[in-house]
């Protein structure tokens, strides 16, 4: 028998909770769900025998060594900033770890005592980070098997709204931590392009997005997310010149967030004091540099955007109510924190709407005096609010990894993202049954 | 006699320590100047029978309090983050503290108990914040007096380099710790225009700037500093209308600068790994969202910034050696650090340099039916790279403060800045001696 500790029980964890109870029988498993909130972890093991609910908090030093010494793997969907609380007791207890978050430099540092003491520290085993690594790799690494030289790898993920729920002029819903949806891309971006770097700040990212389209899916804009440089070293991979990681939007999303950047709106490092005596109306005006009198907010936002009142972007911000003459109902809150308010309600998934998770790799290479390019794409629906194409896409990779490792299958040691066949072959596999299925397409480049 | 201690002898120490050893005989003072450093703090009180110098660790409780009930007043010119470790030791121990440093939400909190203890915080005594406040607030004060009613406040302050030691296409020399320079301004500032709050984000803010006239001088820009809206407050003003802190800065300087803040090389955040493989050059185009082949860098560049090759802003970075060649000495530094080691040895100020405070404030008010414009403004120009007017400006106040406390002619007690008149009045005064004069013109606004 085999015990297994999953850390967090939130919405994310729903997928993976279910996918260990169901096998927990077969496989001989006992599995523990532990959260702050024991009500929320005995709702996810509700009607399994093999579940068990507990509180769990990662403060409690003795209480969580205790529980930790008690299983065989520790699964942690506990917020980044509290991971090393677990990591750390794991390696001392000597326990391996499996999480969907980003590996840290702090985690890395801690590379070789995982090494040491026998123990995988499997981090960004979710959705992104998680599929795009394994699905990147396998391509990639069939590409050189057969000789080929890669030139580069572009490689996208989107957390989106499947076309029949979707009914804003946004195209999109949350699925996925609202005020991280507000902050994202704060920071320099920094891919590479033709063997040199790039470095896109803050305040262009949402301006320098590409368009690529997807057969019976249609446009999605993609700007670049977050540091790619690092995964070349992490990918062991050289001299490729052009390498970018981004995230995806629907046409016209991007522009229109843009709105709020260059407002300032996205700004979470102050509080709008007395935000409540304001309308969002106010708050427009606050922000815009200049209001020409006899014009409209409209026309001045529109003047400020350099845009044409009729833009689409004009009427995405309308939709939102940002001309409404409504009064914000938060009393000290940041722009971001208004904004995440305003978004909230427009944005939530409907109980009966269907996520979609879009990925898109397109990977160039030379082979036989040939330029090919590999294109591969990713659509995975969620069946409603609950059970989203998101949670799904990151807690079925985390259980099919818990799986192989109490099955004895993965030999790898120390810390580490899901670049290895011995990890992607079985897990891409058997996400196929879940209908987790790329379509591939494999095109000579002409001239 | 009155023993004062001095924590911090860098170089805004040097007026201040000047100030208080030579009228150490005079006022029974003991003078004693700690510093980490402890030949900094000798160096500083030498020749002088009354001045002592100690080191002094903020981190070391015992020794810091035995240190201040040791002495009467302490004056504390620590980095801001260290201040609490001070302040609350003199709450404790029962000791008056003067600092140049900006009052924090954490210090005013302290408010009450300082009161209670019968004791004096007194904030923001330097140039700015200090002078600014007290010439504002001494004409603001008489012009209410005389029944005005005040609808614009507009305060600004520059710390530049006098017009004969000016050699270089910026105008600018550092008198000021470079990397606060290079970070000026990042988050959002806020203000008040015609009884509206704006906010201006960083991404904004060397774009917005407005052109002011010196008689003699000629043009300076100037662009919001921080939150001014809190000052109102502070102030124990209400219902102005307009009310605007700025930073100064020679015409030309904002444009250009801005160039830096659009590029993305103001960042601070992450660091630019193996910079020094890399060349200025190679670095502006990684940073550049498009390089045309066929166009040069500087083509390149005056596009993305959509001037002319010929604008002022371009000889300005050509200046700085932007388009050059030269590998960057540094290895894994962010852009900011970069761009502050860059610009290091071009603003530096040379031994006879001179450098220059400009203040400038625009007071509107109505009296008698009338719009009145009070303009002040002040120059003060430094002997040379050792005796600058920065360190002057903050200095004196500082001394002049100590000063009126041991003599007991101050009766405000709590954390407070200097509005009151019972030390502006004296402080501005006396600086006067010292040539720190401000030049007054009232003119009725017609139409």
């Amino acid at each position: 028998m085999k015990k297994i500790l999953v850390l967090g029980a939130g919405k994310s964890a729903t997928s993976l909770i279910h996918y260990l109870l169901e096998r927990a029988e077969q496989e001989d498993w006992q599995v523990t769900v532990g959260d702050r909130d024991i009500e929320l972890a005995r709702h996810k093991v509700e009607g399994f025998d093999r579940g068990h609910a507990i509180r769990f908090d990662v403060e409690e030093e003795e209480r969580k060594e205790q529980l930790i010494r008690d299983h065989d793997i520790i699964v942690s969907l506990l917020p980044a900033f509290l991971h090393p609380k677990v990591s750390k007791a794991c390696l001392k207890i000597g326990r391996h770890i499996i999480t969907p978050s980003y590996v840290s430099k702090e985690d890395v540092s801690m590379n070789e005592d995982f090494e040491k003491a026998g123990l995988l520290f499997m981090g960004e085993m979710g959705l992104d980070p998680g599929i795009d690594h394994m699905s990147t790799l396998q391509i990639v690494h069939d590409i050189e098997n057969r000789g080929g030289n890669i030139t580069a790898i572009r490689s996208f993920t989107g957390g989106l709204i499947a076309p029949e729920s979707d009914n804003n002029p946004w195209n999109y819903k949350f699925t996925w931590s609202p005020i991280n949806v507000v902050l994202a891309g704060q920071g320099t971006a920094q891919y590479l392009k033709d063997n040199k770097r790039k470095y896109v700040p803050y305040n262009r990212l949402f301006s320098l997005y590409e368009t690529y389209n997807i057969a019976d899916y249609g446009a999605f804009e993609v700007y670049a997310n977050r540091d790619s440089i690092i995964y070349l070293d992490k990918y062991e991979l050289n001299n490729i010149p052009t390498f970018i990681r981004g995230t995806m939007r629907r046409q016209g999303y991007c522009d229109a967030w843009n709105a709020f950047v260059k407002l300032g709106w996205t700004d979470n490092g102050f509080p709008i004091v007395g935000a409540d005596q304001l309308t969002y109306n106010d708050l427009l005006e606050a922000f815009l540099p200049k209001t020409e009198n006899g014009k409209s907010l409209r026309e001045n936002l529109a003047d400020f955007l350099d845009i044409d009142t009729s833009h689409e972007t004009m009427s995405k911000l309308a939709w939102l109510g940002l001309f409404d003459n409504v009064k914000i109902p938060l009393k000290n809150a940041s722009p971001a924190e208004i904004l995440k308010d305003l978004l909230e309600p427009k944005w939530k998934l409907e109980p009966q709407d269907k996520d979609m998770i879009v990925m898109l790799h397109i990977i160039d290479y030379e082979l036989n005096g040939e330029t090919h390019r590999y294109k591969a794409n990713l659509i995975v629906k969620g069946q409603d609010a609950e059970n989203t194409a998101m949670a799904h896409t990151v807690g079925w990779p985390l259980g099919i990894m818990v799986k192989l490792l109490s099955q004895g299958k993965i030999k790898s040691r120390g810390v580490k993202i899901p670049i290895m066949p011995e990890v992607y072959e079985p897990v891409l596999k058997e996400l196929e049954d879940f209908g987790v299925l790329f379509t591939h397409e494999d095109s000579v480049l002409v001239g």
